[in-house]
């Protein structure tokens, strides 16, 4: 198994209904790390790109939330369509995409 | 929240009884983990070190699996004994412990 060059990290936290703290499971987490394996497998990037699925990863409120290693890009917010854009930015062409990441404040 | 000068991820995957593939699960990880928290709590490291639990990080047969970023170094067979030992040697002094690295077979 090859050192990856690009590891994700999908948090895919759930918290119960009623929880006084958001979740990245309330904002459809799931469907984002099954995009992200989804484009792994279709660009054949195996070789390249790791894809692991988290616990909390910590801003909470900016989830769905997604970091980049060994860069340590965290992005936030991030919905399903949003993937293939990272997947050709940053992971092929090594351009974090700036309007999906968090803000200093959340990850600074 | 800052961004941590050493993030430790630590695979937590279980499989079924009987499930042919090994897990981390079947060897303690979840002592191992608690073990992180444990010392990251004690010695009040939270503005450098983050810990994640995670899903299968890939070296199943090599587990209990610890990879430490931005370094992208990979640890296995991790009992909680030698959690301190990647805290004082590693996380707090840099210098990753050479007996608990993976072989380049499994992660190179």
């Amino acid at each position: 198994m090859a050192k990856p060059e690009k590891h994700v990290f999908v948090c895919t936290q759930s918290r119960p209904l009623g929880h006084p703290r958001p979740s990245c499971g309330q904002k459809n987490c799931t469907e984002v790390a099954e995009e992200f394996f989804w484009h792994l497998q279709e660009k054949q990037l195996f070789e390249k790109v790791q894809i692991t699925t988290t616990g909390c990863l910590g801003p909470c409120s900016e989830g769905p939330s997604v970091l980049v290693y060994p860069e340590g890009v965290m992005y936030g917010g991030v919905q399903k369509e949003d993937v293939v854009t990272i997947f050709d930015e940053h992971l092929q062409n090594d351009k974090p995409v700036a309007r999906l990441q968090m803000s200093k404040e959340f990850w600074g």
